[in-house]
């Protein structure tokens, strides 16, 4: 079986219309994908599905990064490549006219990471198995492989690494069935979009517990005294048991975050995310120190595993949220999610956007099964909203995501929602040009 | 006078053929420029050029996302536009839905940096000043107004800035007038090529002490024992008083960076470029720590002002490497020189590549006129080849730069050097093909 070539398509959800995923940085996104269909000869057999996450414009920008990457594949024996998912994923990385345009971050860098993911996705898929089972059944030394440890050793050694994952292989098939029975706990961010009402906000909370979820999540850093009333209104609606987290999306600059957090402090906040630049380690780790003990979550701009790694050593977070499309692909996530063990933090996935949750909820299950060996204070992130354009659809009940069962990662949207999204000639956008 | 639109080139120069340009981390690059011309209804008074320089593949990834900059321009009143360019970079970087491809990083923070830059070009030519001069002669109160300090208050406020700027104004007229007179210091990296002989590089070094140079720099980071021969030869070449400065291109861990530029001191480096990834300012400060007084330069790859302000928060660096395409322009390049002003370490700009000499020079003698207001241990980086292809190339003359005259940033190309060079159907490139 042969690699033949990219199907790729410009999907955008007009989200802005109803201000669903609103916040102080972002007021009116567009949820997008950059889509991509790894092509083989035998199409009856399997292809495998990628995508990069956008808010709109410059969706068609990061296609044109991923069908750069296509003269890269064709041609390729696709047992060989999946055999050795590491050294694809460092001849990507690594290309090194590519690399000029990053290096390792921003459109160039997630367009590598949409081909590593969907080759994953085709991998899965021949294996027959969904994404976390076939990665929590390869050995210390197999995932070890799939790791580029280039600026890592500093801080995690290969060596080091495997003594991890050799820890985390025992009890790797209870806890794979704990999972299918249990799921995975989820926390919801639908509730506390900075679009809503006060009156939609408390509803939403209410809702959430009664759906089961311990933990909302709310954005912050519009202005002080609405984020103080809606934490108040969340607070009271979602009671003292139930864990309350904001999110700044980056309007802060270190001392603003400082002076806005500590007017927050009453409300016995889960976590405080992306408080400042996703770049700023010191100045995250500043405000750290200086709010201490509220604990600080980022990881969603986190452009690669060199800046986690000195986020997690200058102890600038308390929980990383790893984003599925923001890093080059499962492999730099693997490498992300070792870190996260070495350091003693946990994994607690950003999933705002379309798509996100489908995959990102493999990591996390991935890192409970063979690496962490457990769920304290992990939490995968849960937006009810475009699952019905998959078609096999990310699941929560009772605010725990089902280990999903289909093989694959879970990627594949509808070829009816493609043609009805894409843009700009689908039904939905030429409706709104007319 | 209105903004009409963009016109853009795929201009790519074969360079992988001599190995100019080769390094340990690229081993055969194409230097290349996504090439910009933004046009108004008034082409007989001005038209304004800008460029991402890129070593090849992606070149066309980079124009895509310069041309979807477009729509935010056409149909603007230029003299409006011009007026505050504060305002315009805000509003580029700020985009939220371009944003999130980055943010602030990679091709299109990049793309913004390119439209920004055309922009100053039109403003200079318009002015009828060369860039440097026009920048120069701003008020600090104007220059302030063009820097987004968003998440740099914590080590650079306004107010301070303005007191750097007021007392960088002294004397401006009479730097302005030595500048004209005696040109701004150069270094040259012509001479130490990694794919280049012994016998041409021991040749090239000669020639550049005879030439005037003072500093020379070779390119490290394959083997450790040519590294040595090649530092030996070079010192021997250029005798005790000439600096030699090497550029190891990221190619190193924290380690192995320590361990082999600890080989290489006897050779009394000027300083250590890029000694490990551009992302790791705890690791690139943990390596100057440890080579101690062996000074550490870098920067033509960093991001962004955020990721600057640590390097120097974190004391990582002796010398800012500031690149003129890397970050959003000549804004963001103004907030990078202020910030190295604050920290008391000079600005040496990264020019390897195409065009880089011919713009990076404005930024620096605008620092040196309007900022800093010194020379001391401030060079700009000079490598003589392909300025055959710009209307007012880059001169320098007895290892100085020539300060330019013409009004503009210096980086027109000539029609007939878009024509040949186009890729892929210029003739030099259909030639390769065919």
């Amino acid at each position: 079986m042969q690699i033949t070539g990219f199907d790729t398509h410009d999907v955008r959800f007009p989200t802005s219309r109803t201000l669903d995923g609103s916040d102080a940085m972002n007021p009116d996104p567009d949820y997008a994908m950059a889509y991509l269909t790894v092509l083989t000869d035998a199409p009856e057999e399997a292809t495998g599905n990628g995508f990069v996450f956008t808010i709109g414009r410059g969706n068609d920008v990061q296609l044109s990064a991923i069908r750069a990457l296509e003269p890269f594949l064709v041609g390729l024996e696709v047992e060989e490549l999946l055999d050795d998912m590491g050294a694809l994923s460092r001849r990507l990385v690594g290309e090194s006219q590519f690399r000029w345009l990053g290096p390792e971050k921003g459109v160039m860098h997630m367009a590598i990471g949409a081909v590593v993911n969907a080759l994953w996705d085709l991998k899965a898929k021949l294996a027959g198995l969904p994404l976390w089972r076939l990665l929590a059944q390869m050995s210390p030394e197999e995932i070890v492989a799939l790791v580029d440890f280039r600026y890592l050793s500093d801080a995690l050694t290969s060596d080091e690494a495997l003594e991890i994952l050799k820890a985390g292989a025992s009890g790797r098939e209870v806890r794979a069935d704990v999972l299918v029975m249990d799921g995975f706990p989820a926390y919801t961010t639908s509730a506390g979009w900075l679009g809503y009402s006060d009156e939609r906000l408390e509803l939403l909370c209410s809702e959430a517990v009664n759906d089961g979820f311990t933990q909302v999540k709310l954005k912050v850093g519009g202005q002080l005294e609405d984020d103080r009333r809606r934490c108040r209104i969340a607070r009271s609606a979602i009671g003292d048991g139930v864990g309350l987290a904001v999110d700044a999306n980056q309007v802060w600059d270190v001392g603003t975050a400082i002076e806005w957090v500590k007017k927050l402090t009453e409300f016995d906040l889960a976590w405080v995310e992306e408080p400042t630049s996703p770049d700023d380690i010191l100045g995250t780790a500043a405000i750290r120190a200086a709010v201490q003990p509220v604990p600080i979550a980022t990881g969603e701009h986190v452009a690669n595993r060199v800046v986690f790694k000195q986020l997690l050593q200058a102890k600038a977070i308390d929980v990383m949220q790893i984003d599925a499309c923001r890093v080059a692909g499962v492999n730099e996530n693997i490498a992300n999610i070792l870190l996260a063990a070495k350091f003693g933090v946990p994994v607690c996935p950003h999933t705002g956007g379309v798509g996100l949750c489908e995959l990102a909820q493999h990591l996390a299950m991935f890192d409970y099964v063979a690496v962490s060996g457990s769920l304290a204070g992990r939490r995968i992130e849960w937006i009810d909203h475009l699952h019905e354009h998959f078609v096999e659809p990310a699941a929560v009940d009772r605010g725990r995501y089902r280990a999903p069962s289909g093989a694959g990662a879970s990627v594949e949207l509808h070829a009816s929602s493609i043609a009805e999204y894409s843009f700009p000639y689908g039904p939905v956008w030429r409706g709104a040009e007319g």
